[in-house]
This record gives C-alpha cells, sequence and structure tokens, in this order.
C-alpha cells in the first residue's frame, strides 16, 4: 500500500458531513443522538450536512438519504448512530464513498465486556486500513471544530480560540466549552475519541503539539493502551505548550465506571501521578478545576512570582472566609506592611474597614476606591497578585445594583486594567454566582465585561486558589529545568 | 431595679423601627446603608417604618423626622447608621422614648483597634442597662425576622422557615438567606450581633434552644469572650436540636481578619473543633457548606443508615466523575449486586449504559426509566441512598430541553417521589448549575420543581457528599450518646 494515510489535520475541515441514523429529534420516548448532531451541524451553518436513514424522505428540512452511495456531493466525514450491528456494512459503503473519517457516536461495542463485540471493533479497523479512512470513536461524541462549523451536538459555540481538549469521555467533551464559554474559553479542536480503536490520545497529542491554532492542550484520560508511548507523547507536548491532565478513576469505585464506559483499565493513580510530575503536566481532579486552570493560563497577565496576594473586596465576614479559604488551598494572605496599612488608612473611611490584608472597604465598588486600593497594595513587594472578590445577591449587598449601569460597570473595569497596568502584576476576579434570573442576568454582564477586558474570572476563591497553585507549581518546575 | 429586662422574643416582634441616619439610596458615590435598611422594610410591607434624619423632610415617600422623639407612634426598634460619634446622644433619646431594643449598624467602635472606642462602647452599655434597652451589635446587619417582616436588607426573602441563624458577621447574615432560597431554605430568625457587647451569641443559642418556630441552628461564629459559657449554652442547644458552626478564621490570615474585622481574639481551632465534637454540633468550613448541610438536613427523607450510595444519572465521563467525587469526600459507591445488575441489564439498553455503579443510562430523564431504575438499584440492601445527578448546559447533553416542558417536568419528578417512597431511603438531588441565562432559566424551573416536591437539592456532588457524610457521623455520635 503506498497510499497515504489520512492525516488529522484533513478529517478536522471536512467538505460533508453524512449523519447515518439521524431520526426526527422529539421531546417524547427515545432520544435520537443522530437528529441531535445533524441539528447541531445545520444550527452551526456546516454547508453540507446530509441525513441518512431509509424512513425518510426529509429531516430537518434537508434531503435525507437511504444511504451513503445516494449522497450526490463530496462526503469526507461520516458520523454513526445506528446501532452496532450495522457497523460493518457500514464502512463498506464508507470505502465505496471515499470517505476520510467515520466517527462512531453508537457504543456497545468493547467496552459492553462481550467478546464478540471486541471481534467486531477488530474488523471494523481492518476495513478502516483496507479503505483508507479513519475513525474515530467508538462510543463517543467526535469532533468540534468551530472553525470548520463542525460541532458535537447543538448550540456549541461557533467562536474559534486556542484551546485543544482530547477527551476520552463525550460527557466531559460536550460539557467542557459550555460551561467555560462565559469566562471566555475557546477552543481549536475538541476531540472525543471513546474506546480508541484507531485514532487515540497519543496521536492526538503529536497533532495539537505541532498545531499552530492551540495553545493550550486539556487531556481527559481514563485509561492508555501503551504507557510508554502516552509518557512520549505527553512529554513532548509538554515542552512546548501548557498541558492540563485530567485521569478519570482515581477511586476503585471511579475505575469500575472507567472500566463500564470505554473498556478502560485505568492504570495506578500513583504512577499515572508520577508520569505526569516528571514530564511537567498540569494535574487536575475534576472538569471544573480544569475550567478554572484554563481561564487562569488564558487570561492572566503574567504567571505571579510567588503565592502571596492581596485580598480585596468586600465585607468582613466574607473577608475572614477569603483569608481562611485563600490559605487552606496554598496561597497566602501576608500582613501588608504597616506604610501600605498606613496609606490605606489616610484615604478610605476607618468604619467598617479592615487594611491588614484582605483589605475591606465598603466602597470597593466605586472605580476611584477601586483604583487607590488596588495600586496601593498592587505596589507592595511583599504582593505577588491582587485576588478581587465580590458576591452577588438578590439582596446586593455587593454592587446595590450599580454594576446593571454599563457606563459605571464600564468605569469600574477601566480602574481594574489600569491599576493591573501600573503595578504589573496579575488580577484575579472571584465573582460569586447568585441563584437567582434576576441576579444572574448582572453577573454575567459584569462576567463578560471583565472577561472582555482580558481578566481572568473564577467563581469561588477556593477553585481560583486552587488552580493558581498548581500553575505556580508548574511554573516553578519549568524554571528548574531551564 | 426591679424592671424586667427587655427579652430576645420582645425584640423579634417591634411595634415601629426608626432608621436613624436614613438618606437618599442614589447610585452615586457613598452608600446609604441607613436608607437601604429603611426601603427593605418598606418593600417587606413593614407598616411602621420611621426614618430619622434632620436633613430631610420626607424620605422613600415616608415622613422622614429630625429625632427620635419627634416621631409620633411607638418605636420598639431603632437602626443606627450614624457615625459612632453621635453613639451616646442617640441612646439617651432611645432612653426617652421607651425602646427596647438598638442596632447599631454603624462600625468604627471596639474592633478599630482604638482605646477611646472601646471606653465609647463601655459607656454605650451603661446607658442601655439604664435606660432598660438591649443593643445588638455595633458594626452588625442586626435582625432578620420574616415573619415580623423585619428584614436586614432591601430584597429579603419574607416566607418564613424553621431555620435559626446567629451570626457574628453582617455579610454572612446576607448572604446565607438569597444563597439558599432557591433551594428551599427559609428562616424563623437570622441575627447578625457583631462585636456582642450586649446580645451575645451564649444569649441567642439559649433563647433558639428554646424557640418553638425554630427546628435547626445554624451559627458563624468568629470569636466567644466566654468560652465556658459558649460551650454550655452550644451543648445544651445541641441536645435539642441540629446545631451547625462555621468558625471563622482557621488560618493566620483569617484570624487577622476576624480582628480586624469584630475584634475577636478567635480562640485556637483545633481547641474550638474539640469542643464542637464534644457536644455534637455539626462543623463546616464555610457558609457554602453550610447551606448544603442545611439543605440536607431540612429535606433529607431520613439520614441515611450508612454512607453507600447508588450513584445514577447521565453519561459516562460524569459517571467516572462522580465516582471519585463521592469517594474522594468519603460517601461509598459500591458494586451493585449481580442479581441488580442482572434486573437493570433486563430492561434497559445495553449501548452506551453502565450497570455496575455508578448506574448511567441515556434514558435516565423518561420518568419510566428513571422509576424502574430507582426502585431497582435502591431496593438493594447494599445501598443506603440514591444520588441523581444530571448536568445541564447550552448544548443540552441532559434534559435536552425536556424539562422545559412542564408536564414532562412533573412526571419526572413524581417518578422521582414514588420511588423514594417505596424504597424508603433517601434521594439526593445533584443538578450542576449552568453558566448561561437561558439555561439558568430551566434550570432554575426544575430546582423549583424537585423543592416543591420536598427533594433536596445541590450544586455539586462534592458538595453534597461532603454534607451528607457530616451529617452520617453527626448522627452516628448521637446515636452512640443517646
Amino acid at each position: 500500500m503506498d497510499k497515504k494515510r489520512v492525516t488529522l489535520e484533513e478529517i478536522f475541515s471536512p467538505r460533508g458531513v453524512a449523519v447515518v441514523g439521524a431520526s426526527e429529534v422529539s421531546l417524547e420516548g427515545k432520544v435520537s443522538f443522530g437528529g441531535l448532531v445533524a441539528l447541531g451541524l445545520v444550527m452551526a451553518g456546516f454547508p453540507a450536512v446530509y441525513p441518512v436513514n431509509p424512513k425518510f424522505e426529509k429531516l430537518l428540512d434537508l434531503p435525507c438519504y437511504p444511504d451513503l452511495l445516494s449522497i450526490p456531493g463530496p462526503v469526507d466525514h461520516v458520523v454513526v448512530t445506528i446501532p452496532a450491528e450495522g457497523s460493518l456494512d457500514l464502512l463498506d459503503q464508507c470505502a465505496a464513498k471515499g470517505v476520510r473519517s467515520v466517527h462512531f457516536f453508537t457504543a456497545g461495542f468493547g467496552e459492553s465486556g462481550e467478546e464478540d463485540r471486541a471481534d467486531l471493533e477488530r474488523a471494523m479497523l481492518e476495513r478502516a486500513r483496507s479503505g483508507n479512512f479513519r475513525i474515530i470513536g467508538p462510543n463517543c461524541v467526535g469532533l468540534y471544530v468551530p472553525k470548520s462549523r463542525v460541532v458535537n451536538a447543538p448550540n456549541a459555540p461557533l467562536e474559534p480560540g486556542s484551546i485543544a481538549f482530547v477527551s476520552q469521555s463525550g460527557g466531559h467533551a460536550q460539557n467542557l466549552p459550555p460551561f467555560g464559554a462565559s469566562r471566555g474559553l475557546r477552543y481549536s479542536k475538541v476531540v472525543s475519541y471513546g474506546n480508541a480503536l484507531d485514532v487515540d490520545e497519543c496521536e492526538l497529542l503529536d497533532y495539537l503539539t505541532e498545531d499552530p491554532e492551540t495553545e493550550i492542550i486539556a487531556a481527559y484520560i481514563e485509561g492508555v493502551r501503551d504507557g510508554r508511548r502516552f509518557i512520549d507523547s505527553l512529554a513532548r507536548a509538554a515542552r512546548r505548550k501548557p498541558v492540563i491532565v485530567y485521569k478519570g478513576g482515581r477511586t476503585e469505585a471511579g475505575r469500575r465506571a472507567a472500566f463500564g464506559h470505554t473498556a478502560s483499565m485505568t492504570s495506578s493513580v500513583a504512577v499515572f501521578e508520577a508520569a505526569c510530575r516528571q514530564v511537567n503536566a498540569i494535574q487536575v481532579d475534576n472538569t471544573d478545576e480544569m475550567i478554572d486552570v484554563l481561564a487562569a493560563l488564558r487570561f492572566m497577565r503574567g504567571i505571579p512570582a510567588g503565592p502571596n496576594a492581596a485580598v480585596v473586596g468586600g465585607g468582613g465576614g466574607p473577608s475572614v472566609l477569603a483569608s481562611d479559604d485563600m490559605e487552606i488551598e496554598g496561597l497566602r494572605v501576608p500582613r501588608l506592611s504597616s506604610a501600605v496599612q498606613e496609606e490605606l488608612r489616610s484615604r478610605l473611611p476607618l468604619a467598617g474597614s479592615i487594611f491588614t490584608n484582605p483589605v475591606d472597604t465598603n466602597n470597593m465598588v466605586v472605580p476611584d476606591v477601586i483604583s487607590f486600593t488596588m495600586r496601593t497594595v498592587g505596589r507592595s513587594p511583599d504582593i505577588d497578585m491582587i485576588v478581587y472578590h465580590m458576591g452577588f445577591h438578590p439582596i446586593g449587598s455587593w454592587g446595590l445594583g450599580r454594576f446593571s449601569t454599563p457606563a459605571f460597570l464600564e468605569s469600574a473595569v477601566e480602574a481594574i486594567l489600569g491599576a493591573q497596568e501600573e503595578i504589573g502584576k496579575p488580577v484575579l476576579m472571584v465573582l460569586r454566582p447568585p441563584q437567582d434570573l434576576e441576579g444572574m442576568k448582572e453577573y454575567l454582564a459584569v462576567q463578560e465585561a471583565l472577561v472582555q477586558a482580558g481578566l481572568p474570572v473564577f467563581l469561588s476563591l477556593r477553585d481560583m486558589a486552587r488552580a493558581v497553585r498548581r500553575i505556580i507549581a508548574w511554573k516553578g518546575r519549568t524554571r528548574t529545568r531551564g
């Protein structure tokens, strides 16, 4: 065979996508994953979506085809949502149609634990080799490539970005982008690869290491077949770009779930963690932490030189809580020098204020007070970063509804940016989300303004502190190695 | 003196409230706490609010009085927001007017660290003793008693409930009710007592121990003056009702902030924790945990007999994550027996499902599937509770927008309640909140239906597991002693 193997680069920009097994999306009874995938592609504006299902003549206002070969235009990518039993016949059609890649949304293969399903997987892989196309999955949600308008579900964000996410889990691949969207996280490529029959985590990491569109790589891994090869790929990637790894199956119950999920024999957590440390990947414990680390890496104005934070924001009790949360998670809240305290005291009201660090002053929502306070504490040589925390809730103890005035919000954001610029140290914003709709409206408006201004936003002090502590440790190891 | 000292019961149902120092609520410059308090009382429908400020004739469409003695009707409670310097004169007016209680919102007393301010506090206490009224604070937000329509800020929820919260911090006293409101938490009395010049945590605990309107007591404490007396009060309370304690100032930085906040010399964390364990109070690490423990205590259908949970919900990756999160936080996710697994397998689709525990089946949003799955796993003798987790996000991988149909939501909730009733074990709902407005609308609708049905709702598996683990341990100690 002298045919060149299809590359991932080719897979990521298909001319036409067929969705085999698409049917009507309805609120009753069974979920049509195929219908949802087709709907997602249409909503994303992908220009050549071909539903395939002999039961329908039209679907989502598109012509629906009885089989792959009836499709008039070129089909580079096929999404499969029919039961596993029909896989081999379908792959024969794929070869005849000359596709580049076949993504099996369908589950019920090797991960089911049934021996005949493992045999089926082997036969599928042979079909792919001889037909010169690649298989993604099975048992996953496949591709999300915003630049190409290829999505893994309806309503996926369409703006491309510089983060790549390689995920053995489809759920995490679908969840990470929307959950981080309001915090400004955007993606170059997200690939859910499930059982990793053909395209696996190593090939993906190798590709992303060289991909000029990707600046940060995140990975969710349940298990790997070839540990040595994986560590080599991870090491190469981590030398070039920040790599964040979340290893699923850290507990006995988690390992059992991972086996049922993708047939992964998850390796020992200790071995995996040691390997990640060795190659200097950033490890996280769950997808929320992954989003926090991504937000910090993507938006922090440089990495803090050390763990010492000045904490500013509103409320005495919240300041006590902030101090405890920060220090419990490994950052430090050092006492400000007497000189800095005196300077704060000279301009801010005494009553109801705390100046030692945290700094609590009632008017920390007024631009002048923001500006003065942040510049004063930020100039202190004992401080590596400023953390600005604020609560949002219907009683309005913080903000008092001020930030619903666009002009006020704009000047507050400008004050924060100006202070960050002057002191040359990162500012981290912690906005505790409210639990009511009115509050959420104001919250999202504030969050959007901060993100647009290029500031990292976190949902809790603990989450922020944990993420920043991990990044400082990672940077320290990077420096040590030169 | 044979005058009977004013009781807390009398303070909690004032006939008239004066707000001294109220001024206009504006978006510019200075915050008028007095104006906000008055506004809150008016919005809450409190019938007799009297703003006091010589600068205004009217405020918030109410007559504004130059001093306390000009107010025509009875004034039982006075909220003070003028600077500390005017305190003694004001207290002389209070004595002349015959008020029952004076709440100093004003800060800048003993907690400022200035010696003359400590002297001022002592003089204030003498005035209160001779004038036969009580002082709440200074440096706090005072009372929130929904039954009496007395609130500590605008927009406080007005429906009364069975939880009491005693808080040294005003911020936490204002935050806890709204943050827990959507999860069904309602309050009998919330008292923020700040510097505890007169009314202190011990008197409050003693009152709430006997209060028939209070079933659960929560407390935020930075420091106490008389440790022996506090432990006695706490012990009496904890023998009668569940008591949840969050001790602020667990770290060096937190202790420094607590001193700046309420002049509290926070005691050793180890000593405090040992004392809480000894009297069997439930300790938490922050206000979010407090809300989680309250939601569990208030709504769980009995306390789980042990730590073994069946986890049901959607997604392979999320199931791995759920297992890890639960076990890391100290609950257990035991493998289901072969018989239970076989029963699940006989009725649910094989492809894409996990049956071992967690149980992941794609149709876990369909009432019949919910009902069958929960009854089957719940009947297992190895299981002490069922945890149902679901994600909400714009891509719609869970729910697929179904729960925006009221009829569908209703039947799903009925299926959950029916299963809980049959198996006689608690069901805990974990709903991960989305980060967009459309998602939040659906989320809040689902949350409200679940809460109305009497189910406990949590925002993350970790939070739920930590709260339930604490409650199981507390119950275990109760049993041992009982």
